[in-house]
């Protein structure tokens, strides 16, 4: 039997508040097909959702426990977790891939709550929605997102655990950079020392890493790495959503190599100090926007590019909510955050700062190790 | 600027095949939103995919060039690709997150594919794909899986040659076997040691790996590793999807230690004779069916729980087709395909046996390094 990630009560914890928030809302059941939404209520975890061939569904009633009704390549791993009611087909399926199937299950209902909404997908194809929907000509499909999400932001302690570990691991990983970068390096080479350095610390996986290298700061905050060594006066950028038991890390570090100008040396303070000033104030009752705000008093531009300064985080690497002007959410103790201020250099050069938290009653808990507040130099000229 | 991994006369030809097919079905353009499909068209790779925050829409016009519809975030990454038509907005956003700005771009044409049928997902919130409808009460959105699945079905010799050289490393990487894996090592680091060896053996990314340990055999092949120490006479099955410039391995092997016991063995012997029977028909014009009925007459059992036999690999880690008796998609020159014929040795253990070949007018190519006609074994006793 699969070892399971959390005991069979984190589950009917989050099954129960679940099952309040559908009453009040009015909603009979949720119908999930995404591999966070699915984990979530279940625990399944695999990486076999990398495969798009088949679709996974889960049904959780607003009176009874989850019912998975998954591929048959799924069933054993799914037996292995605290969900008893399993339906299974052979997938691939010739004519009828699971909606025959889901169909049967969800006709006892009659609002059903599906994510539609920001940040949502639909992993299933159209056409088997479609066929979904007609039928079931007396179950009305509604969003869910605001419910989805009100659930998943705030996190137990037992998912905060895992999270603390992760972003342990990734600063321990960083802590060596002295050892892992040099000049000279080409960045892929850069990005694979770092990778395995994650995975010897005892990071499970590094799904996510990006980051950029050039003189004095770097063009974006999204690209993979090519063979450009790095130079002197290079200011190299890592940011990493590393994973332990399929919940993320995600922040990032930089470092100068042989000398920085005083330009990379000074945006690196003012991220610095906005993160600082988002801490200070980040606490139950704040909204996103009043972080947003708090940081970008230190900056002084707008977000730019990035178009936001950090994010919820948990099983993906990004959630809701966004530390961005529109956003009202309030912070609740519990909540894991991203502070992930950035501004931009000169035409094409940006630097980014990223550090995680948890909002806790008083002063946020930090869960990365605090960047050193000026920019570190690693090697250099003799 | 970031290199890019093709030359523009890839994208080129990949644009041209697909407008050919869409004048052949009537349709004006093709609306794209996952990962796999807007990098067939432009060559834009990021893990970014990661974050679900922000929607990327790419329009393939039947008589123009594509037009990239993306978050600013992402705009000076596509800039670095053959791509020119790049159009984007300040995201997340508040109240529209490029919906009008897709609306707009979409306007001209009157039918318009998207992917909606089997393997196909839609990454974007379903509100939105019904606020687009609204705002494009001219435009008839159709699905296109059909069209899609026979371009990225058939590969480059440039994406071959990528494909060849990732299963060239993870066959390095399996090499290394007996000096990675050892009896009493618990599972998940032999996860950690495999996947540290495929990303020193050159691999970019390790984004799949499962498998499985146990006494003669393993209870399923998606699972993640748990802390149970490998044992004499236990059957260990690793299988890994690397990836090098966003192109997939996917393939398996599988290691006794110490010993195995007879079934084991003799399961092993059955699916590599299995694999030979579908490398020996495997030409072009035979079909997924013929492929499947090959392998099932040596196993002598039904598929069981995985399904299918393979399938095919590229920048997925699964891709169109199925090799299971109900596709008939007939084999080309240039599919990349696995094969990967199952059984079940007992209740509750099964084996799995995977090889990755491109198909050739002649004999197919076969990338991964052929597995070994007997269980390897490893370590063992004095």
């Amino acid at each position: 039997m699969t070892e399971q990630d959390f005991p069979p009560e984190e589950f009917a914890e989050r099954l129960e508040r679940a099952q309040r928030a559908m009453r009040n809302v009015q909603i009979d059941a949720l119908l999930l097909t995404t591999e966070a939404d699915v984990r979530y209520f279940t625990g399944f975890r695999t990486l076999f959702w990398q495969s798009p061939t088949r679709p996974w569904f889960l049904i959780v009633p607003a009176n009874d426990r989850p019912i998975a009704i998954i591929p048959e390549i799924g069933a054993a791993l799914m037996a292995a977790t605290w969900v008893d009611d399993i339906r299974s087909w052979s997938s691939p399926h010739a004519t009828d891939d699971g909606i025959g199937m889901l169909a049967d299950a969800l006709r006892p209902f009659s609002r059903v709550g599906m994510p539609m909404g920001r940040e949502s997908s639909l992993r299933m194809p159209l056409i088997d929605l479609k066929r979904l929907e007609s039928a079931l000509d007396t179950v009305e499909l509604l969003d869910c997102t605001p419910l989805m999400r009100d659930l998943r932001v705030v996190k137990s302690e037992r998912e905060i655990a895992i999270l603390r570990a992760i972003c342990g691991i990734a600063s321990d990983a960083f802590d060596h950079a002295p050892d892992l970068f040099h000049i000279g390096q080409p960045l892929s080479e850069a990005f694979r020392a770092f990778r395995i350095d994650l995975l010897r610390c005892g990071a499970d996986d590094v799904p996510y890493l990006v980051g950029g290298a050039g003189q004095g700061g770097y063009p974006d905050v999204i690209s993979p790495p090519g063979p450009t060594p790095l130079l002197a006066g290079d200011v190299l950028m890592l940011d990493t959503g590393a994973t332990l038991q399929g919940y993320h890390c995600d922040f990032d570090r930089n470092y100068a190599f042989d000398h920085a100008d005083d330009a990379a040396r000074a945006a690196y303070r003012t991220l610095h100090r906005a993160t600082d000033a988002a801490l200070a104030i980040a606490r139950p009752g704040v909204t996103c926007a009043e972080l947003h705000a708090a940081m970008q008093a230190v900056i002084g531009q707008d977000t730019g590019d990035v178009g936001r300064y950090g994010h919820g985080l948990g099983m993906q690497l990004t959630e809701h909510p966004s530390i961005i002007g529109f956003d009202q959410t309030v912070m609740q103790p519990g909540m894991v955050m991203t502070l992930e201020p950035s501004m931009q250099i000169a035409e094409g050069r940006i630097m980014a700062h990223e550090e995680n938290m948890v909002i806790r009653d008083g002063a946020p808990e930090l869960l990365s190790r605090r960047a050193s507040p000026e920019l570190p130099i690693i090697g250099g000229g003799a």
